[in-house]
């Protein structure tokens, strides 16, 4: 089998796998008081050059995303979010329960890209009829996007200068964002609280680890509520080295931007490849580890044939798919894909 | 150090921490669809002798605790549990906020067991004004105890025959589940749904793993609602495989309970070695891994000088602490506690 | 001072005014056990040809919609409405708070009516990926509609059909029910349960109560879940007579109906008027007691001079209001618009 | 019938009942932009002295109650309160739903009155374990109590000052505030604000209105999350003037005073009537409007073949009883009572 379904679809990277049975055994203090946990928030300042950001590791996106939301908006607030994005198409009612009931509009926008246009007049709606409307508090955007695409630092920057004036604040969901650092070559403060981000949901399960994310806020005076949320969520874990452990060695020695360095070259080299293919159209710029192609039936047939998962994008229209790579897709499972389509 | 003041302060142990570096490599599908959560779920039903039971893997015993609780009561209902139950007492708002908003009435009894009599009381009080009171639905239990005490299986089955009476469903929490059973000498089946309890929270964190409990219910129909809650709190994880891979190398050759009996003997071995030592006062009877001791002023010196750890535990009285041995405790460190206490 | 923002600027009929002035003295049993609520309930049952329904006095309109929904839809679930629906436009966090985190998904359609396309479409969106989104569990219409308009009888039964079949219960916020069973001519049981609604938010408040709001189950399983909704949001009223009163008074001799009958007929004068004014544009059909129209600046600066008020309509572009008529708009006080308008 | 169960089996005093016929017609702004509505926000800024404050009508008081603790507590906290409060005993899950979550503490104390000694234990208790139990934020007393008791006004200071101490916000559960007042001969102001209480449910309802109280925030910063959490529970009326008309016609020369005194009065003379009748047990002082006694048998059948309407009270022990008097007690159904008593 070669599995393209999704990055999640992969297991663990060696880094991080030896560095967690290494540290298996001996005592330690539990519920974050762990040295590995320390390391991580002491690597993440250093790595964001913000030395009074504040990190709390959790094990899934779905709870870093919305308990940063939960952290920056009132229950009774809006929060802004592209259609297409992970909060709003693949959460369920999670970020209902979460935040207590905050109201999460959906923006359209090409490429999951919000507008700064559409944020602003979906600020404006929220905030037109008082308390009969739910003000807009919060606004998320995902770098990279659920579609592989990405924001230039500067749209990030006109979208967080829109935000605020507004009041609202801005979360980033970085599911992605080892991809979307290597693919620009922008730094990690560059990206986010240079440009007035205010939490970012800081990824490393896609990338690398077993399930593992970190959600960091560059103010930190929102530790305390965040702690209550993550506690509250039973995200706070006993053994809270397994997470430790985990976020210190993905960002020792640069492992987590060589995981997405690879990522991202194994799918352009998909990318370019099936794009020569007669009859493969690329449906979106491949950007970060994410392809999206509408293939042939005769190509689809034969991929199936070989054993080729992919995962269907119907959202991308009949016979859309998307193929994403991870930091042990191989060159040469890729070439096997490539050569499969192109004989089909 | 001499770390006794958890067993979450262990890491994890072997079986577990090779099975995960094994089985780090390789794709597999995600979201609870990998082979390992399968055969988790085939290997309980097996143990627990009920081939439709359904189980799901979470990451923590809150979790555990509160999604099985959400799945059985409805948010305007009340559940029942002990004062000292970890539910009621360590678990913050993750009750409130996870059953969308029940009413959890802790009720008292010695050495942190339910009576059928308060549990009678409190449901008849619960139930006795219509809409303008909470109705009892639910009934949790932990088995063993947060004071270390066991519950006797006729001691269950009353306490679920009240619940069935009035109208409640039957939860036990089981962070400790392996200590009972290694402790009580009685098949997980004739501990639980024979018995009438509907939801086990069946703990591995604590005996083993890094970070992992599975929630069974002995009834499947209750299985469409618990993965909607479990989603919605950001507890389905995408690389499940993590998750599964830790139950079954947990439940695989009886690891799971070897190492409850050894932590269960580690505990018998150092409440015997303290009860020895003058002015040492043992509190409640060892069942299985938790030793809750009233030290001396110089004995808790001479321990602290020597760098153990232990947990202070005011709610028993002054000069109380609880130590709890683990899968990992050595005999020749509980010797040496016993040695520095009886030297003091 | 003409007021036509809204008829919630109006105050109370005299019928239901007169009946809480007699029926104010003595004692009689609370929280819904008073005569005037069994009444109700018993005057509903004929109306609506169903002797099983079950009807509850609540307050206000958003809490009998939500309320209704939290009992139709599981926390889980998403809620399907139009984007111009009270609900989703006027209601701010309430759907969110009351139904326990429930997914409210707006959707378009001319008019402010849902079509059947739109529904199906949103409905298998919901439900495309498993427990990653939250299943389409309820469809509300509101009819008449937030713009006046009407949803004629076939158009609602198509909507329920579709909603059967994707595993939708179906609620009617009903605000301007009388305004729109008076221009229809059907009846409540040709508009309502025998197309396959389930619940209806019966709304008396804006159409000559103080504040009352009946919300109907025509299934009496919904008895019980729904009271415990209502109590736990505050909604129980102990001087439940004050309601039942209201309710009993606005049913009794064809109040209800005259009230709209005349509101009805107000505004058909009103936008007959209006329409022959040069500049005026008709925006929508005037099918109730609201009229949209598109007035130039002459116009309306003129109606300001007159102290007439009239509510802002942006959604329908610039210069677009609203203009509500009530049980007691006078016609003298329409001729006097209509005539300022005209010498404008 | 003589009906004493409860001082909500009432109706509606003659000038609220009155001043809403008469302001029944025309038109005024609603959603709380009426003159009454400010009319009542600047007689209660007068009568307790504090020209800043804020007060907001809603139209229950589980609604008052727990809107006002949503303000005052972050849903991660715990509320302390009496077992025996309204809130704790008598409104099912509504401080769960309408906080978000916060988790309600019940203390016991006799009469119904918390202890200084219980808070702080309990707030210590809550405070002690960091993220894994919910800080204690926020302190609810009745006054007058659910027994019917007072407390001190230096009582009540100590309560404050002990709440403040470890971080408490205080609320008064007012249900019954104008009997205490009349009771006490204490101000407004010298029983609330002056000894640090920050919010009051001052109720009406049970003293003469429909169904009216004003939640009042001695600090007006607690005005805009008071003002999103009415809205999303449902509680803001459109027509609002119904609210500001009761309780300005409420607090109008004083009718509130009389009302509460008038009550009071003929408790005074139920208690002293029924102390005389051999074998009637006084349970607690009736400092109110409220007489707890114990019936024996003979008595209470008697009254029961007079139409007399009591509420039993097993709370306070067999044959408890719980009569309660209101502003149109008339004094000679009270002698009826007492004489139908004497002679049973």
């Amino acid at each position: 089998m070669l599995n393209f379904a999704s990055d999640n679809v992969a297991g663990c990277c060696p880094e991080v796998a030896q560095a967690l049975l290494e540290a298996s055994t001996g005592t330690t203090p539990s519920y974050g008081n762990d040295e590995w946990t320390r390391t991580t928030e002491a690597e993440l300042r250093e790595l964001f050059e913000k030395p009074d950001l504040v990190a709390f590791p959790v094990l899934t996106g779905t709870a870093a995303n919305c308990l940063a939301l939960a952290t920056l908006c009132p229950p009774w607030g809006t929060i802004l979010c592209h259609a297409d994005s992970h909060v709003n198409s693949d959460e369920a009612t999670a970020p209902g329960l979460l935040t207590g009931g905050a109201k999460l509009v959906p923006l359209t926008g090409a490429d999951a890209k919000l507008t700064v246009e559409s944020v602003r007049e979906a600020a404006a709606t929220a905030g037109s009829r008082g308390v009969h409307r739910a003000p807009a508090k919060a606004l998320t955007l995902t770098q990279a996007t659920e579609l592989g695409t990405l924001y230039h630092p500067e749209e990030i920057e006109d979208l967080c200068s829109a935000a605020r004036e507004h009041g609202m604040a801005v979360h980033m969901d970085g599911a992605r964002f080892a991809n979307a650092v290597m693919a620009l070559g922008v730094s990690p403060a560059d990206m986010t609280w240079r440009l007035g981000v205010d939490a970012l949901s800081f990824g490393a399960t896609k990338n690398g680890a077993w399930a593992a994310e970190a959600v960091i806020f560059f103010n930190p005076d929102h530790a305390e509520a965040f702690q209550y949320h993550r506690k509250r969520a039973g995200h706070l874990l006993s053994k809270s080295r397994f997470l430790g452990i985990q976020l210190s060695a993905y960002l020792q020695d640069g492992v987590w931007l060589r995981n997405a360095a690879h990522a991202n070259a194994m799918a352009a080299m998909l990318s370019d490849g099936l794009t020569e293919v007669p009859g493969v159209e690329l449906l979106l710029p491949t950007e970060i580890n994410e392809v999206f192609v509408r293939l042939p039936d005769t190509v689809r047939a034969a991929l199936i044939a070989a054993g080729v998962i992919v995962a269907p994008w119907p959202d991308l229209g009949p016979g859309a798919v998307r193929m994403v790579t991870a930091f042990d897709t191989r060159a040469e499972d890729v070439a096997t894909v490539i050569a499969t389509a192109a004989t089909a």
